[in-house]
C-alpha cells in the first residue's frame, strides 16, 4: 500500500490500454449522453464527426478505470476534490485503442486535515495513431502513512 | 431547434431532478471506477465516506443526461472541447435528489470556424438538503443558423 509519502513529483505510470466497444459506447451515451452523434449511426454519419463517436465522459470514465486497475487500487486513495482543464482534443471512435499515462506533478499535505495530502497530476490519452485525444489536471486526496 | 445565435449570456436554464439509484452507483464504479468506497458497502462504511458514493464521473455522467433532456436536444449542439473547474463539493450518495441547473456565462463566434460558436456555461448540481454536490464551468460548441 503506498501513501502520501510515496507519492513523488515528476514519477510517470504507464496505466495500460483499452479499446473503445462500440456497444459500450452507445450503452453509455443511451444513459448518459444521448445526442445523436453518440448514439445513431445514421445520425452520426451525417454529423460533423462523420460516425458515432464516445460521450467525452465516457472517455473519462474509460481512463479512470485504467487509473483504478493501475495506479490507484494499491493506493490510500480518498477520492478526489475535482480537477482542472479537461480537454476532449480529438474525437474517440468505436475499434479506438487509447493508452492512458499519469504523471505526478507536485504533492502537498493538507492544510487542515493531518491525516491526507493532495496530490496534483497530469492525465493524458493518447489513441492507436498518437493523436492526443483528452488531458486534464487532476486532485486526488490520498491518506498519509500512520505513525 | 435553437441555435447559437438563440443562446444569451445571462440565460438560466432548470434542467430537472435525479434520484441517485444505488445499483446503478454500483454498476458504474464497477465497470469505471472500482474504489471500494464506491462498490463495497462493508469497506465504505469503514471509510471516511462512511457508506457507498457515487463515483465523481457518474454524477459528471447524471448532470449529462438531465443536461441532454433539458437542454441539448433542443440545441444544434456540436459536442465540446472540455471543461474547467470541475469541482466535487459534497459526497454523493444512493437515495438522493440531486437537482441541476445551467447557467450561460458568456457567447462568442468561433475565430476560425464560421459555421459554430463556443458557449460558455456554469454547471451547479445541489442535493435534496440544499447542499451543493458538483459544481463546474463548461464550454459547448453550437451551430450558428444556417443562412
Amino acid at each position: 500500500m503506498r501513501y502520501f509519502e510515496d507519492l513523488e513529483a515528476g514519477a510517470v505510470y504507464e496505466l495500460g490500454t483499452v479499446e473503445v466497444d462500440e456497444d459500450e459506447v452507445i450503452d453509455f451515451a443511451t444513459r448518459f449522453d444521448p445526442q445523436p452523434f453518440h448514439i445513431d449511426p445514421v445520425a452520426a454519419a451525417e454529423s460533423h464527426f462523420g460516425g458515432i463517436v464516445a460521450s467525452g465522459w465516457h472517455t473519462c470514465a474509460m481512463f479512470m478505470r485504467l487509473f483504478v486497475d493501475n495506479f490507484t487500487k494499491d493506493t490510500a486513495s480518498m477520492g478526489s476534490p475535482g480537477m482542472e482543464e479537461l480537454r476532449w482534443l480529438a474525437p474517440v471512435r468505436p475499434g479506438d485503442r487509447l493508452t492512458a499515462t499519469f504523471e505526478i506533478v507536485s504533492t502537498r499535505p493538507s492544510a487542515s486535515k493531518p491525516d491526507r495530502g493532495l496530490v496534483a497530476s497530469q492525465w493524458k490519452m493518447t489513441n492507436q495513431d498518437g493523436v492526443v485525444v483528452m488531458t486534464l489536471r487532476g486532485t486526488g486526496i490520498y491518506a498519509r502513512r500512520p505513525t
